[in-house]
């Protein structure tokens, strides 16, 4: 069998059911036209009922059992959920609250990313499973644990990561010795600043509790450190498997986490996926207005799924599924309505349309009991079809029928940076502001206007190809990242926040942005109330946070009281605030123009992409829309060839 | 004396007040038509002011002194509010908060009902009490401690608690020998998922501080089991007082607590009684919305009270007190406002109508000091009158004057049942859903359209004589409960939520409702945002929740989209939403018709209700209002003999 | 050099800077023209890097460098700064939060006012400076610590202030022998109630965690003795500085900050000094509504800073400074806009207007490191102007330039209690409630009309000279205050909730006010939603809380239902609830009226205020006004000579 460029996927947990339904429901998904299975990645209770009590008996079966329907797996190690014995032989693996109560057994990733004591059990199970199946033809991929970071599990105040973290900083101040330049710590940190120089690296806590915030260089410190813990957690897994198998490494990132650097832990695995449940993130973390909310409250945020499909093809450096894809009504968000009919189809193929390998739904059948008994599946709890059902057998009909998929690089890119996010998170000067947002705000732009986008890490040197290049909100810039910047041939855009921050957090002197050609200062800055915008003379305004810039370069927009809003020097450009919608799609169109980009304003719901051979029209609305010359039906995906 | 069928009362503690006042005091009572006063509840800390010294003598006096001047007694037993000497014995018996907090000394009700040292102290106290007062001619009823479950203490986070759940959980699931069956439980619950099996009871923790929500059936046990203690609780104090006292015994409930099962611990009491405070509850509790609230801010929700009454007369298995009436301003709500004049008459006899025995003002005079000193009394802390007093004494005055009292079944019967509160509180599905809050929203379609309504346990298997029976969102429907449904002789409204789940909280397959005789299956459910009702094609809309039904059954009314909303076979119709109150009401309406029910459109804040020999017609606004060819003055009762 | 009556001057870290840059910062700030600088305040581990390491050198040279510019220096003590070794002598040091968690080190205020060793520590500390600065010719003043309260630091929940707790109720109830009459505080408190009576004072624990509210008096006497322990920690601290300098001693106390009593703490000191940050209170301070929040966003509420400056001029005695001014953009508030161009000038002449002998900015230069490097300063992080800094210089040229100042007491007096705000915080009755809330409104009232205004403290016994004195929510008024009010040569306005309390928090008996002379009583009283204010026949409504008023008083003003709102006897008004802007306007012009004072009908952001020689008008607006016959530019100050 050819691996097909796009195909469709399921989760399946057969722990859940009789062994005597196992070969029925293999036999139904492969009839859906199903290619992918995902298994496993809960099951360690069933795998090792007791510790050392190794059950894999079962395991073998239901992946003979799949594969023999022609099926192929993805196997997930169940690290993101100890059995309870565990706890028996680490009491002390829980991770810790920020009001220091440790994070119970009883749901799912009950574990701090620093004990020594879980990361050793996580070395023997994954061990275990591949030197097991390592081998085995059916086994086609493999996902680490589950969605790191969910449920706020990034970040844990447990004496296990107290002590990482000063291991942590001793290595990043290193000194003479083993031990680390405490006095180096001080002053990267300012913390001559109320007292609170330390006089060894032991005397440092983790910022918690403190009376009133605590020193943001320490904050951002124990942020970094925390990202370091997942990437290193997450790489001991993929250096087991890959040691014992050939099958490409994912691991399922969940979408709107930002704590720790989903890239870096992409760059040990072999392709990124994620987990896209688009109504179950419209209320709380896709920051949409309670209007939005009410107009999409069945369609999803039409450039939230958008932008992490780009986000995460740049965390898979161009390799990118879905691994769970909502399929009807979830059961864990504040209201969970039932998508509109076509839904589920839009959403397999946007995801497609933006470079998706695989589509794999969440979940085959519903269960009937635990925490996500009202989660639907493609199957109701009685084995019935659910209304997703057909629709990810249409999706696999239009698959099989459709002509070769040819990726292709977009000529815009948004530069996204988890550091970033850390900073701002640390420090959003006023409240609601997040760096997230921000680019978001962006990327809502750019689409709007029709624009295709890659999503590049701030560690990227090399821009050949684009033209086009936002970097907002950047707070800390390297200087060889601004150097590559500089001499661009793109547009490129900068600002806010941009390279405020040195790499430890100070203000740097000379005063930011500090870049190359640009003869810009922030001479200072201030945060808005919501009510109180900043109107920029062309339209719009700047809302929630804005600048005061200083210097020579041109001076392209203004606000309403005559202060420069953007400034440009050559292909640079400067944005001195946070643009609301109206703003940032004119900037944005501005810079198309000089780039020579072809955008198209495109309303509230229709969206398009291109592929290397494709162009893609979605449109969310209930409504039929004409765009471009174009009849777009309600709820609907329009395809033409390039 | 011959004992009133309708009497009036107050609660009074003499230990506040110099003995000097109590002979005036008692004299002013009788003077005002009381007959009963309620004594003793608080007063521990004056009957054993250190461990084993007892001093009742005061106590004697005091029961003597009232009972000279004619009234009689309702006598409390002091154990929600244990002295400060009890932690030194039983440091463990402060209940804990779900974040691990020890709930201290202070206030009141600050025990745990699963401390094993405190029940034996609550035996030792209450025995001492009965021993000395059960042949008492004056003491002629008993109130086991006060107000189970105010301030949140019916779950109790703590040690004993936890203890106390695993032998419940092994008694719940028995295995061979003492121990459980701990695979039954696994099970029971879907412990698969997620990993979350057990090997042992004592590895099963109380379900707080999860790192995400806990499995629904461990979260529902450990409800059911904190319900179950209260029960026992209260059950030792009533074995004991029976067993030296033929005086009923009643427990005064407070309104709008749901956490344990009411109607368990009114099977061991004589009568039950409640205590209610229209003003205090109008914005916490009565779920009203703003603008109900603005235009009832001095009257209450004129359906709280009304409901809380049929729930208690059903409790008490016909027999109801309103144990504390507020008379005044109280102190605990976010805004204390007087209520109207009026108000406290109109709250008396809506009690009367509603079948209550007794109502008794809470409290005679107003404390000068501690934590209800801007609680008002019948008495000003100057002992001159407050404005309840005058009404109190009108009421009496009416009630020499009344005819004889005949009590009669409504024709109306709505099922409430704890345990389904408990159920919908585990897993509401949409922010904000409660099935108290369902119950009550079609309570007052009922009210609204001038029916009388018994209210059923969940329990209740013979229907006999009414010809409405609604059952609303009840979770769990056993067998019995559906099979003694299913051919009554009246119209039965089940849903939504209704049979959603078996007894161990997961979903039955065949898929709910499975109801005999009515091929009606729920596909799927969603929960909707507030903002995103879906409208009924006869008007009114589902808000909140809606279900998607299958099935054969006949479609009455379906939702603007053409979907069923409610289907019927025969007399059972099965309602797919939550109703907003213009469908509510007319779906009920509906049923009325049906089955030959008188109604009436009554307008907002008019009620009436029917005793077997009267028809009351109560105006709780403050405008004259015509209705049904009656002309109801502001804040008014209005009688008419049948 | 003689000191000039009106001065500026600026807070200034050494230890933040190269010691290449102190000579030139002290010419600069020279040469704008301030005249003092605050220094050392935070610098504990640069003077004592570890126990005992004292490292004088770098302050001496600083002091030396900035006299040397002709500056004087105000020293602070580093008490609010602890260096991290300290945790390891005082483990227990830390404050401790309501729910029980230590707040940690890693900011500022990490120390409990009760933990005797670190009070030792403080007093080693201040002596050792105090020795050796204490004849400094440049050191011309002492600052206590810094802010005390801020971040919530007066209430801790520690060990050692239950301890301490104990030992101050003990004095208070005093008994035989060294023990307390612990019979004498369950009667002051009523214990009775609940059965809370104690056997013992070690039987009394933090009134926090309790299972619903705890006993007010209990509440009120931690509070009490909260302020208790910081004035005890100051008046050690000022005793030290007194016994070994002459230079005058403050305290910067922050603004709305009324947790302990600065009248108490300031009786310690020579003059009074605050921090006035507008911009930085006015969202959760100010009490302002979200309108008001948005017209005045870049420059703060008019009256708040104004209160304060009256505020601490009475804490003082006579004598205030600011001693932090804002000079731009703060960092920490929600939202932090910048200043509008020319509000650092009007602030600083505002703060003259009402007395200060002082204003100085913070800081001088912008940190760009630790939590307040979005602060600024006079000068931004590369030492480039702030735009603050030319409006300071502003200022000195007209101080320069100005007449000799001279101070006058006002005709209006406005007294506030901090015994009062604890009481009303241990109370509200009503959500949203507070006596600050209460007394601002009034004095927002009289500054609307043009009214100059004394603050008093409660402890004031002789009113001579005063036209009007308002003492608004007294909740406990002493029998001499009384006595010396009733005979005022001056219109007395008292009420709502006047003499509420007795010094237990009983209501006492007679019912309140039992005023000399007025016959009012409070017969009940009641607090109201928001949305249900209580109209004033004269226009405008009692908002938020109202009482019932008897008495054969004159009723100068009732409710639209008739009930008397403002009563009067002779020069006594008793106001019967809390009055929203246009009432408590009106009702303060009656009194003006027939007192004889002037007013003018002020437009919002205009206000005026008189010194003994000058009449200042500030225009807060961005619009020209014309009032009284004068044209006020938009963000202005004019003086006028009297």
């Amino acid at each position: 069998m050819t691996e097909p460029t796009r195909s469709l996927g399921c989760c399946y947990y057969p722990e859940h059911w009789p062994r005597s339904l196992w070969a029925e429901d293999a036999r139904r998904m492969a009839e859906t036209g199903l290619t992918w299975v995902r298994i496993g990645e809960f099951a360690w209770s069933k795998l090792e009922p007791t510790p050392g009590d190794l059950r894999f008996d079962w395991l073998d079966e239901a992946i003979w059992t799949l594969g023999d329907a022609g099926l192929r797996i993805v196997l997930g190690t169940p690290t993101a959920t100890p059995p309870r014995w565990m706890l028996d032989r680490h009491p002390d693996m829980l991770a810790v609250d920020a009001t220091g109560h440790p994070r119970k057994f009883g749901s799912r990733r009950h574990y701090c990313f620093s004990h020594a004591g879980y990361a050793a059990e996580s070395d023997r199970i994954v061990t275990l499973l591949a030197d097991r199946y390592g081998r085995n033809d059916h086994v086609a991929a493999w996902q680490t644990d589950n969605e790191y970071g969910c449920h706020d599990t990034t970040i844990s105040y447990s004496d296990a990561a107290r002590a990482a973290f000063r291991r942590w900083l001793r290595a990043r101040y290193p000194g003479t010795g083993n031990d680390g330049d405490i006095d180096a710590l001080n002053a990267a940190w300012g913390n001559v600043f109320w007292s609170m120089e330390y006089r060894d690296f032991d005397e440092i806590d983790l910022p918690n509790l403190t009376v009133t915030e605590p020193n943001p260089a320490h904050a951002l410190a124990f942020r970094r450190f925390s990202s370091d813990q997942v990437v290193a957690f997450n790489r001991r897994q993929a250096d087991i498997i890959r040691a014992r198998s050939t099958a490409p490494i994912t691991h399922n990132y969940m979408g709107r986490i930002t704590d720790f650097d989903h890239f870096a832990v992409g760059r040990d695995l072999d392709f990124a996926s994620w987990d896209s449940y688009p109504l179950g993130f419209l209320e709380d973390r896709a920051g949409a207005t309670p209007d939005q909310q009410r107009a999409f409250a069945r369609q999803g945020d039409p450039d939230f799924q958008a932008f992490h499909h780009d986000l995460y093809r740049a965390v898979g450096r161009g390799r990118m599924w879905v691994m769970e894809q909502q399929p009807g009504p979830v059961n864990w968000a504040p209201h969970n309505p039932a998508p509109l009919p076509g839904m589920v189809r839009l959403w397999s193929w946007e995801a497609f349309a933006h470079g998706a390998e695989c589509v794999s739904y969440f979940r085959w059948r519903q269960a009937p009991f635990a925490q996500e008994q009202l989660h639907a599946g493609l199957l109701r709890p009685d084995s019935q079809p659910a209304p997703g059902l057909e629709e990810a057998a249409q999706v696999a009909r239009e698959i099989a029928q459709a002509p070769a998929v040819s990726a292709k690089s977009a000529e815009v890119a948004l530069i996204f940076d988890y550091d970033a996010d850390a900073a701002w998170a640390v420090q959003p000067h006023g409240a609601g502001l997040s760096y997230f947002g921000l680019v978001l705000d962006l990327y809502k732009a750019m689409r709007g206007l029709g624009l295709s986008v890659d999503i590049l890490p701030a560690t990227t040197r090399d821009f050949t190809g684009y033209r086009l290049i936002a970097a907002p909100g950047l707070m800390h810039m390297p200087g060889d990242l601004k150097s590559a910047l500089a001499p661009a041939e793109a547009e490129v855009l900068i600002g806010p926040r941009s390279g405020a921050r040195d790499g430890e957090f100070s203000i740097p002197v000379p005063l930011p942005p500090d870049f190359p050609g640009l003869d810009v200062t922030i001479a200072h800055i201030e945060s808005l109330r919501p009510d109180c915008p900043a109107p920029l003379d062309q339209g719009g305004a700047f809302t929630g946070y804005c600048e005061t810039l200083d210097g020579g370069a041109k001076v392209v927009e203004r606000t309403a009281t005559g202060a420069p809003a953007l400034m440009r020097a050559g292909r640079v450009s400067y944005l001195g605030g946070w643009p609301d919608p109206v703003a940032a799609r004119r900037i944005i169109a501005g810079l198309c123009a000089r780039a020579g980009l072809d955008t198209v304003e495109l309303p509230d719901g229709i969206r398009r992409r291109d592929t290397g051979t494709e162009r893609f029209w979605f449109n969310h609305t209930e409504r039929a829309v004409r765009v471009a010359g174009r009849d777009l039906p309600p709820i609907s995906v329009t395809r033409e060839l390039l």
